[in-house]
């Protein structure tokens, strides 16, 4: 399958790693703005702006939701356009051959992600290019999941609650934990398990803790801890949702 | 090391497995209300009340936070009398040899939990009794911090943090997958790869996501999708929690 890649952030870089070195994945080229250099090292052209010349079968675009439509217009109509986003419906693209194709994974620079069996929701118009999708999913050892535009808008903020709001979690931890000379990652165990928990148990079942088991004087005292505000309204917010949860 | 086991709840059980085929522990005797038999499948007596004439070196109390201070009044007071709670100070313990041994880890029933490596906050009045707890936490091959009753209780605060409130938007997550036929665990591999990425960056590092880009548009269209109006508060603080502590 030849493949074209436009976007040079952190999954276009990701998405590059992957592509360049497999066999069953030609990379026509990489449009990278910020490369200074005419080829990557595997050989694969680089381009500031896409080439029309080099052809390929999918044009695959690894960039900001902002962009997505801007950059959607100014390809070939006929062409197969896909996208990466959670965030953003098939609709975004102007072309009758679209598509998306979306990693249900968080990506840093510095981070090498395993695509190994890595949910991939795939979305497209037609049949074949649904089927060349999956061809690309399976290709890089991903596993292909179709979700729907609607479906996939959901699926979008439930990563946002399970990854960024997690992180927010982890982060005010930690300053807790260097506030008190206390190193965060003793905590890194019981945040694996926190998550391993959830192969074989559902998150209900899975709660534990204060406001659980209605501990009103370990919440109490948590909260005289607490010095920043916010946080402080975070832990009664949670307290309470966790508990409303539990009465349903 | 003779130790006598106070306690079969969730930690008192791993505990007991923990210890019950433990070459370089002699369980003396383990206090389990909810047992019938007298004695476990290894021949450990079990005791429904304690009992005194099963001399023991060490007394462990994986009780209840509410029963500590009640269950110390009633043991000896020249005995080494230890809890395992998060939350309750080490003064709780009538005992002039007294200690804390805390595992930094969350239990649920039919859950296997891996004792190798896990860090287990120890606390003590003298050397002696430290270096035995010391002893206790290398014959499991866990792996012993010391850390008081003050830094404790920020401790504490912190995995409730990381675990019990990240585990409640795991069930607003799994949710909102359920009223969109998404399978949840779809969402696993981002789940853990949020927690793995600390292994190598801060959490600030690894915050990703639109609070963190301001991106209002996928903001205000989350909030538009979310129809429980407690979480549609908390996606508004967290999502201004993290813009707040970006700009610090």
């Amino acid at each position: 399958m030849k493949i074209t890649l436009i976007g040079s952030g952190k999954l276009g870089t990701h998405l590059y790693k992957a592509f360049a070195t497999n066999e069953k994945i030609q990379l026509i080229q990489w449009v990278n703005r910020s490369s200074k250099k005419q080829k990557t090292k595997e050989g694969i052209p680089l381009n500031k702006q896409w080439n029309p010349n080099l052809k390929s079968d999918l044009i695959l675009l690894a960039v900001s939701d902002q962009s997505i439509s801007s950059i959607s217009k100014s390809l070939p109509k006929e062409s197969f356009v896909v996208h990466t986003s959670g965030g953003i419906s098939i609709d975004a693209l102007i072309q009758k051959r679209r598509g998306v194709f979306y990693p249900i994974q968080t990506f840093s620079e510095g981070r090498t992600v395993d695509f190994l069996k890595l949910p991939i929701g795939i979305e497209a118009e037609n049949s074949q290019d649904l089927k060349n999708l999956n061809e690309l999913v399976k290709s890089i050892d991903a596993s292909a999941v179709e979700i729907s535009s609607e479906q996939r808008q959901h699926l979008h903020l439930a990563a946002v609650l399970v990854n960024n709001f997690s992180n927010h979690l982890f982060f005010e931890a930690a300053k807790l934990c260097e506030e008190n000379q206390i190193d965060f990652r003793l905590l890194l165990p019981l945040m694996l398990e926190t998550v391993e928990k959830l192969k074989s148990l559902e998150p209900q079942e899975a709660q534990t803790g204060p406001a659980l088991r209605r501990d009103q004087e370990t919440i109490d005292h948590h909260l005289k801890l607490i010095k920043n505000s916010q946080l402080k309204e975070l832990y009664s917010l949670m307290t309470s949702a966790i508990q409303k949860n539990h009465d349903q």
